[in-house]
Formats: structure tokens, C-alpha cells, sequence
């Protein structure tokens, strides 16, 4: 048992809750987290399978970022356990939940619990759990049901290949993987591999047999490359901000090259290869998730904002934050420049999965 | 069950780390904190009745702050009962520990999960807890062991009554409960017995039984009044750095006449009884600490420093944040000018208690 960490943690979402913060800028994860009440109750009511409840039910959130989504999550999926157990158990009134909200250790806490703070009344004890979710965060067997939405398409690091100009894997030009370059790929490919291994390798001995683990994550259609998605395009026209910026000499070349989004979107029948391998849970579903959000509403400023609050800490750790506003506005005016491309291939290649895996009883 | 708070939470330690944090102003709670090592062995060996020991040994500290004692006093524990089992048991080594963090929701906790990071390599499960103990914050019969240190000594609230103009506990002059005046301590002393009993019914449900809890805070020799002891005269002398300021003008009568400090220092002979009266633990240990702190190397601006980390975010709540230093800057002069006769009353009438209940079997 070592739970202590020595590497340093990635950068986490924008915190607070400010016009630039995760907070205020994450309504497509709300969208489809709300989108998955239903899914979420179904999986809880037909496939929890708990030998004998306790009094407690303890539920993890890995990635819960700040609020108000991680919230909205722990909501339904509460009651969806309140619902099966009021059904099944007469003793359902002493049910207790505790749930536990895990990102980075460099996570804005603070602000995360004092948004549960003004978020009452609540049906559950809470706690903060900071750390890495590629390795043990709770005792074995303490956990009911794990949540994680969102934030396993970011990689524990940057494949280290694709920054090193002697490597076939060099991703001279991109700051992603945008799936042109065949070694590029395979080495984000097995990144990601690696990360999704330690990090159900880690909850495999921290839920309880018959326990659940609910996944929302992005993943491509398959056959389609990052780049032609709406969310690759995104990504290239960041690339192209960082490149612009650099031939101005606004920063360096050398920086430029230097950076690569420790992000991969997986295809999705990799993903289910990749989850059928790991032994310790059977795959109950793989969904594809359809949200309710207008995107005809959608406007250059909004996706910009989108974008800032999950990339900007990035940014600023690499540039410095000297640079940040001026990457953005720029990035805006690209985006309004070329939105009508972009536009045309959002929702067409891309797509969000609900997966649930159910924790095997036999080890 | 109701875990959510709508009252605002009291005001923390100062946070960060920082030359006036909480982090480097806590040498006297460190001090007490390494003395009663050995005791919390002795607790743990002779005291703790589990009945069956699981793989999971849930500790938690009531009122952590952003470290770096929280760290010492966990560790402390932690050998103890890896210790005991060591020598009990066969399987130790299947044991894991998971820790529990509590203070109020505007902790720094964001500093105190960095230091955490920093603490490694550790030997525990780590998670935060935000929210008043005066209440439930953890699922029933979760924790096995619950730790207190310097924290039940501040009130949820300051009595009502004595910054109540009109009542007979009106507390004129005066910013703590000095003792003289009967109706001022009486309303302080049940504050502080109500507080006391809210913090030990929720651990009662919190604790396995056979779990223990152990507190450690400070206490009156009997017969001693605040005022006569070596913390009182420093808080006297504080109330007479406000009422200078607003002779001067620089605060208003008013907002002096509005503030007391949220703390009680219970005589000890009163604390004992109170413990003996709940019902749902026993006390197995009521000892006077002796530190090994050595007093002579103290000078007016460490004790200023202490002071300040501790009550510094209050005096900013009240007063305003652009008066803080002008307070403590004339506490130091005070402090320095009356150097002598405070240090006559230091260690004399004022005492730290660690206290060892036990959680009964029956309920």
C-alpha cells in the first residue's frame, strides 16, 4: 500500500468560478451529464449487484474538477440508489451516503467545497480527495460506485516521443494527436492504454464485488481521425494561435514545439477492446449519449471559453501566463473566421459513451 | 441524516504559508502535539476494543487546520495501532488506513492538501472534510479512531448575551469571558457546554464502538480565572490594543463593543464532569501535558505571531482586513512593555488536557 505521490500533478481545470473558470464554462459536460439521469438509473437498478447493502454507500466521483456538474452527477446517481433499495429493503431509511469528490491535488478545493457548502440540503457526507486517479485513493472494498466523466481522455502525461525530435514518434507541427502521423498515434495510443490500465487496475481493488463503474468519456467513430472532428479542428486551430504566435515572436519557437495536449480521443471500438482485456469488470453497456444542448445557439465567443477553461492552466504552465489572453483572442477571432467549416463537422464524427462496468466477484 | 449546513461557518486559522499563517505560527500546538506521542501509544494499546478489525482503519481529525500537526499527530496514530497489531495480529499488513481531514468549509484546504502532497512518502489514504464537527460528517459507526487538537476550545458562536446591551451577560468592556463576571461566564460556559455535547453526540454515532476519541485542549486550574492566567491577560491585552484604536478613532466604539472572542477555556474540574455525563463514551484518561517547549527563548513578536495566526481572520471579519496589522503591531509594543509580568503567569494557571473517551459498547 503507497498512496504518497512524487510526481508532480497535471494542470487541472480553471478554478474558481470567474468568466474564465471551469465552472462557469462547462455546460456541454452538463448537458450530457444531465443527459445520463436516466442511463444512470437504469444501470443502478439492473445491474448493482450488492451482496448486503451496509449503512453506508459510498460513491466516488474521480475527476469531479469544481462544481456544479459533479453535483448534478452525485444527485442522480443518490437517487437512483435511494429508488432501488426503496423498492427492495425496508430498512432504506438508514442508508447513509458518502461521497467522495477526487481530482489533482492542485485542484481548486477550496472552491469545489464551497460550492457544496452553498448547495443545501444535501443527502450526503462529503470529502475532497486529492491525487492522482492512475494509482489506490481509497482502502480496498470502500467504494459502492465510481463516477468519472470527462476526464479520462486526458493522459497522465504527454507521451515524452512525441516532444523528442530524434523519435519516429517526433509530432513536428501538432500540438495533438491528430491521427495523420501512424507513430504520433500509437504513441498516444499506448499513453492512453497505460493510463486506463493503472487507473481500473486502481479502482478494481477499491470497489466492492457487484460494485459499479460508470464512465462518460469522448471517443471517435471509428475509421475517423482527431482532426477531421469538430473537437481535432478545434485543437489544430489552438495550434495554429501557438504557431502564429511564435513567428510574431510573441514566444518561442522551441516552446511551441515543446507543447503537445496530454489529450487522446479514443476510437471507440478501441476503447471496448480496451475494456473487454481488463478482467477485473465486465462491460454492462457502452452507449453512445445524445444530449438535449442547442448548438444553434453556439457562438465563437461560448466555444472559446469552453476551450480556455479546460486548456488555459495548460497554457499558462507552458507559456507562462503572460500570454494566455492574447492566445484566446486570437483563437476567437480564427474560430469566427473559420466557424462556418467548423460548425459542419461538429456532432458528426465525435461522440460522447456512457459505459458501465460492474466490478467481477471473483478476483 | 442531514450532512448540510446553512449556517456561515466560523472563521479559520490563517491559511497559506505565509510568514502569518497558521502553518508557521503553530510551535506551541506542534510542541504538545510530540509530547503526547507517547501517550496516544498507550491509548491505543491499552484502549482500543475493537471487536473485530477490518482492512480498514478510518481515522479522523476534528479540527486539522493546513498542517504541518495534523501530519505529526496522524503518523503518531498510525504507528500505534500498526504497532499494536503488529503484535497481535497476523495479518497487519492487509491494514490500511484512510484518513479523514475535517475543519470548516473556509479552511485552507487547498494549502492543506499541498503540504499533504509534499508529505510523502505516507502510509495513508488521504481525503478532506469540509463542515462544522458541532454536527454529522461522516456516514455511522465509519471511523475507528477521532483526534482533536486546540480546536474545541472555540465556540460555534459567541453567546448572543453578552454583546447584547440589554441583557444581564452584557459583556461591556471586555472582548473574552475574564471569569469576573458571573453572568458573562455563565453564558460562555453553555455555549461551550452545548458545543461540547453537539460535538460529542455526532462523533457518538461516528465511532465504531470500542473506537476512541481522543482530545487534546486546554483547561483552568480550578479556582483560577481566565484573567489570571497567562493566555487571558493576552487576550486583556488584546481588548485594550481595540479599545485604544477606537479612542484614536481608528475603529468605532461600536464595532468593539460588538466583538468577542468565540472561545472558552473550561475549568478543568467543569470539563471533567461534562465528559463523565455523556452517556455514550467513557473516559479513560484525563492527563495535564507537559511540553517540552522551551519558554526562555520566547520573545513579544513570536507570541504576537501565534496570536495573529490564530485570530487574525476574526479580527478581519469584524473589522476589516486594512486594520489587521495596526492591531498587532501595537499588540507587539504592548506585549513587549508588560513582557515581564505576563511571563510570570505563563505555565502557572493554564494547562493543556489529553483526554481519551471510549466509545461504549452499548448505546
Amino acid at each position: 500500500m503507497a498512496s504518497g505521490q512524487s510526481s508532480p500533478d497535471p494542470y487541472p481545470m480553471s478554478g474558481g468560478d470567474g468568466p474564465n473558470s471551469y465552472f462557469q464554462n462547462s455546460v456541454h459536460q452538463k448537458s450530457i451529464v444531465e443527459a445520463t439521469k436516466e442511463m444512470i438509473n437504469e444501470a443502478i437498478r439492473d445491474k448493482l449487484a450488492l451482496n448486503s447493502p451496509s449503512n453506508a454507500f459510498n460513491i466516488a466521483d474521480f475527476g469531479c474538477s469544481v462544481g456544479p456538474n459533479t453535483f448534478i452527477a452525485v444527485q442522480n446517481i443518490i437517487e437512483a440508489v435511494e429508488l432501488k433499495y426503496h423498492g427492495n429493503h425496508q430498512n432504506h431509511q438508514s442508508l447513509e451516503f458518502q461521497v467522495f469528490f477526487n481530482d489533482h491535488t492542485n485542484n481548486d478545493f477550496n472552491t469545489l467545497f464551497k460550492n457544496l457548502h452553498h448547495n443545501h440540503p444535501r443527502k450526503f457526507f462529503a470529502a475532497g480527495v486529492p491525487g492522482t486517479f492512475h494509482g489506490r485513493l481509497f482502502p480496498k472494498s470502500s467504494l459502492h460506485f465510481g463516477h468519472s466523466s470527462f476526464a479520462l481522455q486526458w493522459l497522465s502525461k504527454t507521451p515524452s516521443e512525441v516532444l523528442d525530435t530524434k523519435s519516429p514518434a517526433w509530432n513536428k507541427g501538432s500540438i495533438h494527436c491528430t491521427g495523420f502521423h501512424t507513430e504520433v498515434a500509437e504513441a498516444y495510443s499506448s499513453q492512453f492504454k497505460n493510463d486506463m490500465e493503472t487507473f481500473l487496475n486502481a479502482r478494481a481493488q477499491e470497489l466492492v464485488n457487484g460494485g459499479l463503474l460508470v464512465i462518460i468519456m469522448p471517443a471517435l467513430q471509428d475509421g475517423v481521425l482527431l482532426s477531421q472532428s469538430s473537437i481535432g479542428v478545434t485543437f489544430d486551430l489552438l495550434g495554429s494561435c501557438l504557431q502564429n504566435m511564435a513567428q510574431s515572436g510573441i514566444i518561442s519557437q522551441e516552446k511551441v514545439e515543446a507543447f503537445n495536449l496530454p489529450i487522446y480521443i479514443s476510437p471507440a471500438k478501441g476503447l471496448e477492446a480496451l475494456l473487454q482485456r481488463n478482467g477485473f469488470f465486465s462491460v454492462e453497456k457502452i452507449d453512445r449519449i445524445t444530449s438535449n444542448m442547442n448548438t444553434n445557439t453556439l457562438t465563437a465567443q461560448f466555444l472559446t471559453s469552453q476551450l480556455r477553461a479546460v486548456t488555459e492552466e495548460l497554457i499558462k504552465g507552458h507559456f507562462g501566463s503572460e500570454i494566455v489572453d492574447a492566445v484566446f483572442e486570437l483563437f476567437n477571432i480564427k474560430l469566427s473566421e473559420n466557424w462556418f467549416s467548423i460548425m459542419d463537422t461538429k456532432n458528426q464524427k465525435f461522440m460522447d459513451l456512457f459505459i458501465i462496468l460492474s466490478r467481477n466477484f471473483s478476483d
